[in-house]
């Protein structure tokens, strides 16, 4: 991989869109978000506007569930959501439209007929429904709801940290990816509570803010690009990963999953 | 899950054996390994010598790389290892026998042409070679070696802390899992060098010791009990985990990854 890596061209990577990137910070160290505004565009916007009135500024994270995920909200839920929507549509799939970039995966997946890359995003793909939707991979980003499928609105976020729940997928709005710092989450203390909720506030982890990149001056931003999925040079990525051909590996799989696939990011030249 | 376990018999579960359990004391906590004797039974026997001996107390873990292995072993590799063998013949797969426990699921997998339970561990099958294999999903345990596939010797043994790595399967030994105690391991802070290794001694976490449970007293033992995977209650718990049925869910997956069905681990009654 580092080879085909080495190869690329400046023309193999895109960068990350301000619009579109979350700086989550913790005392412990920045996180770096990318949402997806193709899959669940009424849930991206609404974080974004949740985080340009500084909502989740303060707020907890108070949940980390050992091979789930990590997730943070408002515990009393009183916290005013000023311009956000409170209730919004179940963007669980979006209908596919030919217009949509999707690299496939021949590799047969059991959670979707297809699955591939879209803009950089893991994904499945129907073609009976004519859907598509983001799939539960590590370091995903999705929007907790309750039983009512309209009661998510994106105030509560919470991070894959453990094998691919893809039972979640089609489920609930997923809307982007940790491109970085994905470590300050996943070593969080596990809460001892049910579904790994911490029992006291004490242990809940202060995020200190949560800023739109495209709100955070130039200069001061973290300029990442990210791996296009839709050239041969990821392509020839992809294989080296389904088939590893070093002095290691003595079978190669001859097969990789969508989830083990890595999207690669890198410090922008 | 939850009705399937609450209606469970005694007879759906079984002890762990001390023969085969491993105490690994962390000053954060316990760890506790179930080593599977049958798919990598001379790793499995120099693994028990090598705890007999004390050669991993005071060990420290290496590597804790996110998203993929935490890692212990002796960093200068100069400790004794005592009556242990140095070198292992390659216990990656072994040959399936008639008289050895399956439980397939019905589910497609890329990484195996059949998979399934062998004695509550999760397994790869292969009809055509007639071979078999334990499958790296989230809380195995395996063997590190060097680019010589007979130079693993159980002296380095890594847990797997992230999405499956299933491209590992057939060429590494693995000898068991974590059955508790995986937080203590998946919370560590991870390496920055490479591949996920400590850059200085000071950031190595110690091993306290390990201990074989069947050489601690009858009464220090930490009583747990692992669901079997040969009965009609764990084909019903894994059907709760295919389609899920609660007031939360929208859409069942209609399938469960291998790697996703939970081997559950109660205290013992």
């Amino acid at each position: 991989m580092a080879d085909v890596l080495a190869a690329s061209k400046p023309s193999d990577w895109r960068p990350l869109d301000p619009e579109n990137t979350l700086y989550l910070q913790l005392a412990s160290g920045l996180v770096v978000i990318e949402l997806d505004p193709a899959f669940a565009p009424e849930h991206a916007a609404n974080i974004r506007t949740l985080a340009r009135e500084g909502y989740y500024n303060g707020l907890p994270i108070i949940r980390s569930q050992d091979n789930y995920v990590v997730q943070w909200g408002d515990p009393d839920g009183k916290r005013d959501l000023g311009k956000a929507r409170p209730r919004l549509p179940p963007e669980f799939t979006i209908p596919w439209t030919p217009t949509m970039p999707f690299t496939r995966l021949p590799d047969v997946d059991g959670y979707a007929p297809e699955v591939g890359f879209s803009n950089g995003f893991p994904v499945g793909r129907d073609p009976k429904t004519k859907q598509a939707w983001l799939a539960h991979c590590y370091g995903m980003v999705g929007v907790g709801r309750g039983n009512e499928i309209d009661s998510g609105n994106g105030a509560e976020l919470y991070v894959v940290i453990g094998n691919a729940p893809r039972h979640l997928d089609r489920n609930i709005a997923v809307v982007g990816r940790v491109v970085q710092g994905m470590e300050w989450l996943s070593t969080l203390p596990r809460g001892t509570g049910p579904h790994g909720f911490y029992e006291k506030p004490e242990q809940y982890v202060p995020i200190q803010s949560v800023r739109l990149a495209a709100d955070v001056p130039a200069a001061e931003r973290v300029r990442l690009e990210v791996i296009r999925t839709d050239t041969p040079t990821f392509a020839a990525l992809v294989e080296t990963r389904r088939n590893r051909r070093d002095d290691w590996y003595k079978v190669p799989a001859g097969y990789v999953e969508l989830c083990n696939v890595p999207i690669v990011v890198r410090p922008a030249p």
